[in-house]
């Protein structure tokens, strides 16, 4: 399974949750995992707060501050500090799956993070287990 | 599979391989891998060492030097270095089972990582492979 | 399955990507997802760019500026940024396979991290899924 999102700016988190569950649920699973993959090297994924937007922002921020764009880097596109930042992230995340539904805490969601947008980018999901 | 863990402090690693263990020999998987996934945005799990408790101390040390706590955050409730820091070892790990053990390396520990605390905390286990 | 890897420097990122597709190979493992395990606490694995070499050198430097070594650190090994840098990496990947291949993005490669060499390393890779 495969969706496409279009990111909107340079850095943004983009919460793929329902996506994920819509594409967990056509696969048929009842009972296992599912991994979603980010097949890209400035872009990552992760689980993190879906309540209050204030923590995605300052996530961006954190991140900022953490892996800034530096002039000793030497990778000519000059977008070395996204391909740290998406690293530390990780290119994927496993959820277990329990009677079709992704098992996320109350306050989790599956953020897509984009670290060098915008652009067209692409996320796969695979399902493990019962059903599938 | 899943179980409760009582954080004591802010900050804090706690080794639950044991516990990671029991979960594995319980669901009868032989061969195959286990989730361990961490329900929540201000706490995390990751691998490391099991031997010298120093490491530990350093580790928290570390991320918080790296992710300290910040004015600049909008975050009411004041815990987005946590959410940082729980995405920046991840909500899950994976680990691969053999003859109905978890195979680990000699020197690693499964550690819940507490950044938030303390609070009451769950950890589910998911089993995936022949024999479950 | 599993492989070893010699580093060559203290902190060194090689491509796996051929080691790993060769041990998924040889699974038999058709559909399904590979699971990449580092059994070591001051090495890790991560996914990221295979082409331009200085994306590795770049992050390199900014792991470093990150998590600097420091007099503030207990553990006598005097490695705590290299247990520190191997959680921000991870100890595992998990990769999508199709027919047989695995899933990657067409400038994603797997890196096996080492953050305290030179040394022996090995690596774990298990396949799950039809075929297998």
């Amino acid at each position: 399974m495969e969706f496409k999102i279009s990111t909107e700016r340079e850095a943004q988190f983009i919460n793929i949750t329902g996506l994920v569950q819509r594409a967990v649920s056509e696969s048929g699973i009842q009972d296992g995992i599912a991994v979603v993959f980010v097949p890209h090297t400035t872009a990552g994924v992760t689980i993190n707060e879906n309540a209050d937007p204030d923590v995605v922002h300052d996530m961006l921020l954190g991140l900022d501050r953490v892996f800034p764009k530096s002039p000793a880097y030497r990778h000519a596109e000059g977008n070395s500090h996204a391909h740290l930042k998406a690293s530390a992230m990780g290119s994927s995340v496993t959820v277990i799956v329990e009677a079709g539904q992704l098992k996320l805490g109350t306050w989790q969601g599956i953020y897509f993070c984009e670290f060098d947008g915008p652009r067209q980018r692409r996320v796969y999901v695979h399902g493990l287990g019962s059903g599938c």
